[in-house]
């Protein structure tokens, strides 16, 4: 708007240039002018771009208050270890490390706690190994003499940083330990090239241990008292939330294509954006496997134990993008040009929009036993539901052919014969139904993967105990077995 | 083995026992036995996991030589870095601040120059903005007397902590500064709280910058100089073996399910394990996303400008995406359980074949456009032969239904009669060839996505320059026009 503004005042500014040149002072006045007009546009340019930038991230706080909290809690956790500064006796107790305190805090604190309690375990345990191992190796380079000293540390700093370094690459060290494994470099380097002697390195290491668990203790503290993120609960939300989305598009898409003839000008933004929710879906794969990956730190909290499988989280999140990329075929056949003929069109519209919504209704059925953690005492019947409408469908889809027959043919017995002119010109072409056909298809094929979704969902609630919809606790106590590894029960037995 | 191997030994001991108790000392020879047998299977057991673990890492250091090399570099950084300490002269330089030098080198190098130089460049900038924003707020609150200088200190940290917190959840700052923010924060609260007198903050700031720029100088070098894994080069090879697995994977569906009759079991798995390479294009998104990230920090290199359109990458990666759910889709339906007669499937089946055929043909020109990065002279030929392919594949749709009206109808003059049955017994029915339908729907639909992926890569060609296939160089000179933004533009007038 301001630019615009800016723009247009310079061109009435030329164009009155152009006209009235009688004046001397005019191109004075025109620089001065000038001028005035640049910076009006430029603090106008400025304080327009603050503004949208202020309004863009007013409205990430509005919409997702969390994420201001969670500010919050970083600014007072950094305070708060600021404050322990300024308290002489604790500063002097760990010799001016409190440094590490600080660091801790700013690199350790995340948005969740499954991720704060990953990344700070992660640092004692790095540390702590790192520190004794490098003191180790420090110890056997100072007594080797001052000529291989340098050699030793710098040899032993090579191998194990390479290694280390590697081991990051392996997927299953990875996921748990890739930050572990940084702080462990960083401190072995530290350590073993700080050139102090051993005794000094230990009373340096104890201190550095104590800040690292101060601030690893008081991020704990205040992301888990203080409205605290689980990533458990997220991803919880996170698949519920894209259950009932999968639901929401799979009704739109039918209705659409039934309701206003597949057109999508004249369909309204409402309808449109809700048709489209499976799109969140396929996406989502990432946040998922970040989010699991956390949630195993946590420990139990609201309706989670700790050892709540949220592994399983990822079968059905991988169980709903299979049925969300049909649900994009069949969109995409959807909004195609081909057109079936009215009649036809109404011939199946009422089974399938009764196929799109019984499935949309078990998925929504799922997503009600997972945000209530009760087994369903109706999934079986909406499945069956669900089933019947698909032979349903099937009924009509066999009855179809009927329609475009409409007068005896002659010359049908030799099928070799593709010149049949008069028969396709008086028979409703295959052609003209087959959008018709591939949605039906698409939907019996979204069907089946539903009811692969409807096994993850029920595997989750045995795995993790879900209760029966009428409270009694179901008799069937899964007990994860932990499988004991061969050589722990070689040790029990060794010890007998 | 070793664990089935004790077990057996195990097993047959107490057989023994069993067996022969006639001599007293049995059971004294069996705790030996045993405990030599415990800690047999406890080495045994160690030794296989152990070996499996070296396996796979040797596994993974084979097929990916350029890690192993990664993880080196990082030795010799470390190595270097460490040297560093041992030179006195440097060491005494930077006033025992080498240690951050050390830190640096761990925590900027990264596995491609992108991420190297992202995060070096934040990591520069971060330190020196926080550090002297400090220093500023350090002297107002030094000024200020004892009493307030906590206090100032206190809300200066909390306040800028959270708003730069805030920051990182803005998408558009996370991407290129989340990195930078952090490090912000960090020097940040540690100049402000570490209770110095303002000039000594200097010297130590001067210290701070001068080491970390010889950390990042260093690991720039480095990770530029030996064996160079440029982020871009990555996104480049992905998107090209991405194209070449879905043009495999849509041959090989298509074939599969026309050569043996749609079964599963009986296909060697080498084609089928072409046939699902589209499963790598449904998940890339991430690290398409990441590597373009990081691309657009990499300076010219190889074949690629400074700033080559990396954005555009993504373009084709997303319109890749749409064909492979389409193909997902494509590949339910094949291995579903309807399987449509072998003569109508005989029908269509060299159309079809020759649609998917021509189709990967099209995406292999297209590969080969970006492998060579020369305009295609063939790729219109191409589109054109792919799309008479559909044409007369529909032409065959059209005349499939005269083959299934063997006889004249009597009764079809009524669409509402759903019960004739002797019409359905004679013809064969729709149902039977919905797969067929479906299979045909689903590759025209799968074409029209090529058409996008198509016109992505011409796109690229003309963001890329890309030179004709003849040499010449083409004669539209689309310069990437910066668009300057308007305050700019308003200080230039401003300074005239």
């Amino acid at each position: 708007m301001a630019q615009e503004k800016e723009v247009a005042s310079g061109m009435e500014w030329r164009i009155t240039m152009a006209d009235g040149s009688s004046e001397a002072l005019a191109p004075d006045a025109g620089f001065a002018k000038i001028a005035w007009l640049a910076l009006k546009g430029l603090i106008g340019g400025l304080v327009l771009k603050v503004w949208k930038f202020l309004k863009k991230a007013w409205d990430l706080g509005h919409n997702e208050p969390r994420k201001v909290i969670h500010c919050l809690k970083v600014g007072m956790a950094l305070t708060v270890v600021s404050v322990f500064y300024y308290m002489r006796p604790l500063y002097e107790g760990v010799g001016g490390n409190a440094m590490w305190a600080v660091m801790t805090v700013v690199v350790v604190f995340e948005n969740n706690v499954g991720a704060t309690l990953c990344k700070s375990i992660n640092r004692i345990c790095g540390t702590f190994l790192a520190g004794f191992l490098a003191i180790g190796i420090h110890w056997i380079a100072n007594r080797s003499g001052e000529e291989f000293e340098p050699f030793i540390t710098g040899i032993s700093v090579f191998l194990l940083a390479s290694a280390a370094t590697f081991s990051r690459f392996i997927p299953s060290v990875k996921i748990r330990f890739d930050y572990g494994i940084m702080i462990f470099i960083l401190t072995f380097s530290l350590v073993s090239v700080s050139g102090y002697r051993v005794d000094k390195l230990l009373d340096m290491a104890g201190q550095r241990i104590s800040t690292i668990i101060i601030g690893t203790s008081l991020c704990i503290i205040i992301t888990v008292v203080i409205c605290p993120i689980w990533a458990g609960e997220e991803l919880y939300m996170l698949i519920t939330r894209n259950m009932d989305k999968l639901a929401g598009s799979l009704d739109g898409c039918v209705a659409e294509y039934f309701n206003d003839s597949g057109g999508f000008a004249d369909s309204d933004k409402e309808s449109d954006k809700k048709a489209l929710g499976y799109k969140c879906v396929l996406s989502s794969k990432g946040t998922e496997e970040a989010m699991a990956n956390f949630a195993r730190w946590e420990p139990a909290h609201g309706r989670f134990n700790f050892r709540h499988p949220w592994k399983q989280y990822l079968k059905i999140g991988a169980s709903m993008r299979d049925c969300a990329y049909c649900i994009e075929a069949l969109n995409g056949c959807v909004n195609s040009e081909n057109e079936a003929p009215e009649f036809t069109k109404k011939h199946i519209s009422n089974t399938a929009i009764k196929v799109s919504s019984d499935s949309s209704m078990v998925i929504k059925e799922l997503a009600k036993t997972m945000k209530t953690m009760k087994k369903s005492s109706t999934i079986d019947f909406l499945v069956g539901e669900m089933n019947n409408a698909v032979l349903e469908l099937q009924e009509d889809l066999k009855s179809l052919p009927t329609l475009f027959i409409p007068q005896p043919l002659q010359e049908a017995e030799c099928p070799e014969n593709k010149s049949t002119e008069q028969d396709s010109k008086k028979a409703v072409p295959l052609m003209e139904i087959i959008p018709l056909v591939t949605l039906a298809s698409l939907l019996i094929e979204i069907v089946s993967r539903i009811e692969g979704m409807v096994s993850a969902v029920e595997e989750l609630a045995g795995l993790a105990e879900f209760k029966s919809v009428d409270d009694r606790k179901t008799n069937q106590n899964q007990t994860i077995n932990k499988v004991v590894p061969d050589h722990q029960g070689g040790l029990q037995i060794q010890r007998v």
